[in-house]
């Protein structure tokens, strides 16, 4: 139990919940985190299993800083697919087992009697950048996360943009290229067929098919798109593999022009990079993403004052932005 | 000279500045027209005879409705290419021959001795239609404008944003088909490549140095891309003309893709489309592209809560918007 009210009364929990793993943690108001916790999402084990889990982790995440629920005046929460804030419910989440329509935050306040605060994942973590990492001092910044898809965050006049039906930010679906190879949503062409590492290990497959050769040729072979780590693929790229520096020279290709367009749609100050796919090739990955973007704005002019730079906070944006989302909502 | 003078108090003159004819009316905080009048631009005979030309055509609508310049509060202007609204600047302008950094509202206040107000051409229409137009009621509006080239304007959250660098917006240079077609601003692939006038007509010339037929033939014959109106383009168009009707519908596929794309990342509640190659096509050019647009949008559910419809202002968006323009400034 801590001792100074005063203090823990600004404390919330972020918790970041994923298709693979719940992270959480205990945030003071300036961002600090005091004891996290982490563990296996199951999402297989069904609805119940994982609002137990989510409990359980939210718990571990306390007596790792030694506190209490009543030490905590929130649950702020980022969670995968699209969300109604207003109510908390998880609308669609392919990647929790097909979660449709789950009233989460009422689940978890029945549980955890604190109140609960809910976003999607991907704008809660541009929210956490906006807040506590490269985003500081901005107003208008775009988040693009790049990892198993391509996810989006919009934020303009400091304030997240959630759009008329909940569903502002998917970036992912935007069409670079008109009639191009099929994404997972069933159109063609959009960002995430051409960029996220779905679209590189089957760009990579389809090479090793036609019988290039790579060091990644074992770990292709067979399998869904897990096969391949973000890892893996970055070691294959900083070690000079000629196929993995092709494919991945077309993903930077690809991304810049996309990030073009955002940019001479919305002209923000800033463009956040992150997600796993881009953690895990590092700073290096991104000149000549920045090179293709800033030959194809429209407006050249103060070009530099458009910043493009890698997320700051890496795997914590989703806990410190869930943080922030739980804290705005206290405050309003 | 007007009798009322708390009504006459209310009343701003907007002027549309386009490259071919200045548009000016004196209107009402209702949006009313009480007088208007038009004039070529000849932009060729330099920047002091386009201000001269401007003083003009808004004297002769304060003339037409009866009134002084005494009688109105301000002059709102939409120009075109990237402008600075905080100093009344035309940073850059090659459809009024050139214009770099012309510092219009001080030139304009010289002269007029009123209160000056601009705002780029595309932003102010778009302004027209959210207050006056299609666009009421509505708090996100997305404006697409296709002509010559293609333009847009962001409203949100009932605001029109400008950017960190006044630049927000250029959504003709988003790219759709990424290594696509060049386009006029010397990238390859963006919309105004694959939807605008100039890029229909380059198609419809390609195939007709192909060996392909169409109505159009005589009127493509050299010269610029001036040489085929927008209402010679409807007009076949509307007859079958089978090779202008297939043309039209890449058009038409690619502008959905577009709307699609812009749906998906801001998930406004309306788009409102524009410019005269849509003004003359008419309300029958719309279906095929909301078909598209609806197939790609990333979140199906309440797909139609998100509306694509017509401009309702026409050719008085920019006159209607730039008195928008001059309201909002007075009153901020």
């Amino acid at each position: 139990m801590a001792k100074d009210n005063e203090k823990t009364n600004e404390l919330v929990v972020g918790v970041d919940l994923g298709g693979t793993k719940i992270l959480a943690a205990v945030i003071t108001a300036d961002g600090k985190i005091l004891g996290q916790a982490k563990r296996k999402t199951k999402p297989e084990a069904g609805t119940e299993s994982v609002i137990d889990r989510i409990v359980k982790t939210v718990d571990d995440a306390l007596g790792s800083a030694k506190l209490t629920r009543s030490d905590v005046r929130a649950v702020g929460i980022g969670a995968p697919g699209p969300i109604d804030p207003d109510t908390g419910t998880v609308l669609m989440a392919p990647n929790l087992n097909g979660w449709e329509n789950v009233a989460l935050a009422k689940m978890l306040r029945d549980q955890l009697d604190l109140p609960i605060f809910l976003d999607n994942d991907v704008n809660v973590g541009t929210l956490g950048e906006y807040v506590y990492g490269a985003g500081r001092g901005a107003s208008d910044v775009i988040g693009v996360f790049v990892g198993t898809g391509v996810g989006g965050g919009l934020i303009i006049g400091g304030q997240l943009r959630s759009g008329a039906r909940h569903a502002a930010g998917e970036i992912g679906h935007m069409i670079v290229l008109a009639d191009g190879p099929f994404c997972g949503c069933g159109n063609r062409g959009c960002i995430e067929a051409l960029a996220s590492r779905t679209a590189i290990v089957q760009s990579l497959r389809m090479a090793v098919l036609s019988g290039r050769k790579t060091v990644l040729a074992d770990a292709l072979a067979g399998g869904g798109v897990e096969r391949l780590s973000s890892g893996a693929l970055a070691q294959a790229w900083k070690a000079n593999d000629t196929l993995t520096v092709e494919v991945l020279s077309r993903v930077q290709h690809y991304l810049g022009l996309h990030i073009a367009s955002l940019v001479n749609f919305m002209d923000p100050e800033l463009i956040v990079l992150g997600g796993g796919v881009i953690e895990a090739l590092g700073e290096d990955f991104l000149p000549p993403i920045r090179r293709v973007a800033y030959q194809h704005f429209t407006q050249r002019r103060d070009a530099n004052r458009v910043k493009i730079v890698m997320s700051q906070l890496g795997d914590n944006a989703g806990i410190l932005g869930a943080a922030v989302t739980a804290r705005f909502h206290l405050n309003s």
